[in-house]
């Protein structure tokens, strides 16, 4: 800072990083507030693991002498080590649940908010940093576990300002759609048969996009879209794509007639019958917890992504976001919240699987779906300004300024070295509601001038004559000057 | 996770890195929320830049072949520039500020709370990331604006939970010390002269843990420690080390006389004139914000370390952490928060100077300070259990937990897999204060039994006789099951 450097580095935020400042901060401060308030409720407690983890242990396998950015940001530490911010809460929660596994208690039941980090390409609206807030229950094996979850995902939406019909937890069961595609005839248990299996899931998972004759072309010869390029298609029969659009349109009036619509497609399916029943036994519980009607539906042409669950899936949409190839509810678009069964979570660490299920609200998805919504998470009005109209007595203004405070209200002294012109604009630029004027006239009378800036504002937009503004003044009053 | 791998990685936190949960997050939570009101009050808003800068944002001047490792964690990003993590909250404000500046109000009023990255040895208590909690107010240029942010300290701290007389904020002038040395003959402005400066102000740092002696020593041909390492001296004579330790000895009774005493010691040097005119605002604005009597002092002896700080010089500490070599008070020790102006901070960038000064409050620390306070930010009582009694009736169960939590407790069905013996046992794991107990008997009768597990502990604690304790029970009561 001492020597004068010739050359300038420009000021700019880095790729895909962006800063963030007064009402966005409060309003994710509220609502992840309030999401938390709704984990602690059911009995989750906070935990915080570090930024890094060792590569390793998020599970890519690195080279020494190659720096791995394959979508996350990674170093290598001074003893040689590859470490790499945290892409998401799940790893972590991995490696924690291992590293002190007799300790914790099972099931283990924790939630954690925090930024995570994605080294990806940045676009508009496409950061490469973000906020997760996830829930998850280690050691649960039953559906009734599941059920919480999406009961869970149901009051945090709500927490955070959703009313109940402006979302819908949409669930299903990865068991239910194997044993869908192995009532078609996909469930040769070889890397064919898993090949098919992938092409038909991916397929089925472009139903909200592409519709229901979408689908049929992608599950069969392919389709052409209207760019005029080609998507080859997984290559199954008619008859083996009748089987897998049965079971997407089985969605019905009711959980039970729902559930007996899916079991006529995997009857006799063992993998098939399994999932129907996790899917019952789900419908059981949500309706116990009130959580059912309204909030959360059984839905078997939910795929979920092609991740790393492997029992019941779900997740949350917000209802009538309108775009071609929504469902009668417009219920799939936006998905705000999800979440899964996910038994293999510690197999890496530990050996042996250990059941869990969890979820994670998407919170800037949320936020933006919410930006229309008023009251939730306002920023800080602006604060009182008190103008320094004769500096040499700045510690008196100090001292208004400081009553102000200790009444509760948010209060400064300007202390920049302008005029009061200047001090005027500064006030409005703030946003401040006051200003509080002492000059040489009103300390004669021991008052002070409360300038009030928002009717000010309001008025002078409505007022064309400058001279009757000035000498009305109707914005402002005096006030005795308490003790 | 689909393939078993032979090799399994070892669950571990990264070196210097660790994971913290329930009471520990609570209390820092509680901590920041409290400090930001405050920061608030006083008219600051929220700011929140991303985790990486780019490094030669940063300061630091990297070549393009060698990752940069001294003190910041950085890497290179796929365009080739390299991006660091920002290590302190100041200098993201200076980029933020540099690339907003003309649309920012001045002053700019913003507060930052955030993680910061230590690229550094790790040992005990040392980690390599930590909470910062940052307030900074720049383009004021006047002593009344360092008062203010020493106003700001102690109420940040009071609302931390320290009490008034628990903390002090002890106050100098980089231009007051400047001016000392200038006294003492070491005001030569070049090399030599700038050199013979920082050896002296090194010495005077160390007067909390060497006492008068050793930093006379220190000034002069240097000091022999009680493990025979001898560290080299300043070289003063002893009539400067006479003048510079009348300085360091200038702290009266009240603010008044102390800086008349330093007045003595600067007479004629402009430097350390204007420095006392700083301090004698300072303490006029304090006293007129009603934060000077026991809560800041003007010490002409603190140096607040060799940092970018070019005017006044500020650190809170903690009264009576007593080791040797504290003043009368006890009251250098542990610093908990610091601050000062820096009037360079947006040069770099822009090639002028901006009036700035701010603080730092170090939450970890001040979490350690307060580790033995009891009520602040405790983590949520351990949720209230339903024990599974008949695995078939889960959902009821389920349905029992909804209803406790809709009125506004915290209650979790047990989810494992494991029988009543081993679901106490978790109960207990979890501190749950009630265990919920519905068997066939209860049901019978329209009744739950609720188990008091936090009385039942203590009793079993003082009842010797099995018998008794099982016949009585005397920790758990049978209530009628409600709508």
């Amino acid at each position: 800072m001492a020597k004068e450097k010739t050359h300038r580095p420009k000021a700019r935020t880095p790729r895909g990083f962006e800063d963030r400042a007064g009402e966005a901060i409060a309003r994710e401060r509220a609502m992840v507030g309030a999401i938390q308030t709704v984990y602690e409720r059911y009995g989750f407690d906070a935990l915080a693991t570090p930024s890094f983890e060792y590569a390793d242990a998020l599970g890519k396998f690195l080279p020494d002498d190659d720096r791995p950015n394959q979508g996350v940001f990674s170093l290598q530490d001074d003893d040689e080590q590859w470490m790499s911010l945290r892409y998401d809460l799940t790893a972590p929660l991995a490696r924690y649940v291992a590293q002190n596994f007799e300790a914790l208690p099972k099931p283990f039941r924790r939630y954690q908010v925090g930024t995570v980090w994605r080294n990806e390409k940045p676009g508009p609206g496409r950061f490469r940093e973000f906020t997760q807030c996830d829930a998850d229950c280690v050691g649960a094996p039953g559906p009734a576990a599941d059920a919480e979850m999406c009961a869970m995902m149901a009051d945090a939406l709500e927490a955070a300002g959703l009313a109940k019909g402006e979302y819908l937890v949409q669930i299903n069961s990865r068991r239910a759609l194997n044993g869908v595609l192995a009532a078609a005839g996909l469930g040769a248990d070889d890397a064919d048969g898993a090949a098919a299996r992938l092409g038909a899931l991916r397929a089925m998972d472009k139903l909200d996009r592409l519709g229901t004759e979408g689908v049929r072309l992608l599950l069969g010869e392919g389709r052409k879209d209207p760019s005029g390029d080609f998507t080859p298609g997984a290559g199954l029969s008619a008859g083996q794509i009748d089987v897998v659009m049965a079971a997407m349109a089985a969605l019905r009036d009711t959980p039970a007639a729902t559930l007996d619509a899916l079991s006529e497609v995997v009857r006799g399916v063992e993998v098939g019958e399994r999932g129907v029943e996790e899917l019952t036994e789900m419908a059981a519980s949500l309706d116990a917890l009130g959580r059912l009607e309204g909030r959360c539906r059984i839905d078997p042409s939910i795929v979920r992504g092609l991740e790393y669950y492997d029992g019941p899936v779900f997740e949350a949409g917000l209802r009538g976001a309108g775009e071609a190839g929504e469902d009668e509810d417009g219920a799939r678009f936006g998905s705000v919240a999800s979440g899964g069964r996910y038994d293999g979570l510690v197999k890496r660490f530990r050996g042996a699987e250990v059941p869990a299920t969890g979820m994670s609200v998407g919170v800037s998805r949320l936020l933006a779906a919410l930006a229309a919504k008023e009251g939730l998470g306002a920023a800080p009005a602006g604060p009182i300004v008190v103008l320094v109209m004769d500096r040499d007595r700045l510690p008196a203004y100090q001292a208004m300024a400081a009553e102000l405070r200790a009444a509760g209200l948010r209060a400064e002294v300007y202390l920049g070295g302008s005029g009061v012109r200047a001090q005027m604009k500064y006030a409005d630029k703030r946003g401040a509601p006051v200003a509080v004027i002492e000059g040489e006239d009103e300390r004669a009378r021991g008052e002070v001038t409360l300038k009030d800036l928002i009717l000010g504002a309001e008025m002078a937009a409505s007022i064309d004559d400058n001279k009757t503004w000035r000498e009305d003044q109707p914005a402002q009053v005096a006030a005795p000057r308490g003790g």
